[in-house]
């Protein structure tokens, strides 16, 4: 019953999901779905992404969080358009969430849009928004042995971004352990080594999704 | 029908919840649900807690992970009888999961039994287990919104372990600032400064928990 019913809710979100990925394709949209742990960065790195990327195309963010505004608001600040989505308690985001969202963006005149998921490694992994690519931010200080304990999330994304490399002198996270880690789990992965404190990788994180978006 | 059945899983797993929690009482074991964001720290924790206690109390430890047993294997090397659970994905522990291994277990001889949950902010702190007490680690470089962004794992935990505080400052955490969110959302929670790195106020958290076990 609890099984049959669980397929019920991910059939459905397929279809919604399937529905907003058509509507994406013929409004030129492409969509990120930006996952990760609480407190990886997502939010700070979105940020360092926007201010690259703002002056050359047209983006549009929507937020998810369990209650508050907050990242909005962070969003905001950079005069991009940003819906908030609140799953009132909820772990992840799903289709008809990001459907509903939708409404108040003008499609058309949008190149990125991304969606920056509810902090979890484990539940948005599971459920398909209608998005391009999935991207994953795995911090430094959350340990190398994350990719194969969550290993769904690695799996499902186009992209991973190794964050907060400037406290890899004060951990014990082993790089080449993570990346061979996550390129056994995920072969063509793309690995991406940032840092919004120093900048690094950052340019060459921006270029890359700037890519995607013209594509 | 969705909201239903989540009801009925819940009132379900409270009702299993609940035959723990007495099962426990009867045979004198105190039980901490831990709980955290991947990578916050919690099995670094769990292992310098153990070094800690293991000489004063019988402990055992439950350990929650998706797939491997990578914590499992880091808890027995310490002695500690330890039994793993596999959600196979799952983002939380559930009741008949504890109860389940706990038939592996022999309550009677055991003073402490530590649960440690699926590294998740979200979905653990909306499931009983039956434990007495929930405990939540958020290390700092997590950043010091999350008391805010996540209350319910905030307001369900007893105690509040702040840690990695050796990080402290490579970081723009203010730790004034998420002491007055913790205390806004949950007037009693106590709160641990830790750092596994440094050894910091460990002392002190493990003398409160032995003395949480003694009772």
């Amino acid at each position: 019953m609890e099984v049959k019913l669980m397929r019920n809710i991910l059939d459905s979100n397929d279809e919604i999901a399937a529905f907003n990925r058509e509507t994406f394709a013929a409004c030129g949209v492409v969509v990120m779905n930006l996952m990760g742990s609480p407190g990886s960065g997502k939010t700070t790195l979105l940020e360092k992404t926007l201010a690259r990327l703002v002056d050359k195309i047209k983006i549009a963010v929507i937020e998810g969080d369990l209650f508050t505004a907050k990242d909005a608001e962070r969003i905001e600040r950079l005069g991009v358009d940003v819906i908030q989505i609140n799953t009132a308690g909820g772990c992840h985001l799903d289709a008809a969430m990001i459907q509903k969202a939708c409404t108040s963006l003008d499609l058309d005149v949008i190149s990125l849009l991304i969606v920056e998921n509810v902090g979890n490694l484990v539940c948005p992994a599971e459920f398909d928004i209608g998005e391009n690519f999935k991207a994953v931010v795995l911090s430094i200080t959350e340990g190398d042995d994350k990719p194969l304990k969550y290993p769904l999330i690695f799996k499902e994304s186009e992209v991973v971004l190794l964050n907060k490399v400037d406290l890899l002198p004060f951990t014990n996270f082993n790089l080449q352990s993570a990346r061979e880690d996550l390129t056994t789990l995920h072969p063509t992965i793309k690995i991406f080594e940032t840092s919004c404190t120093k900048g690094t990788g950052l340019d060459d994180w921006a270029a890359w999704l700037l890519g995607k978006a013209a594509h």
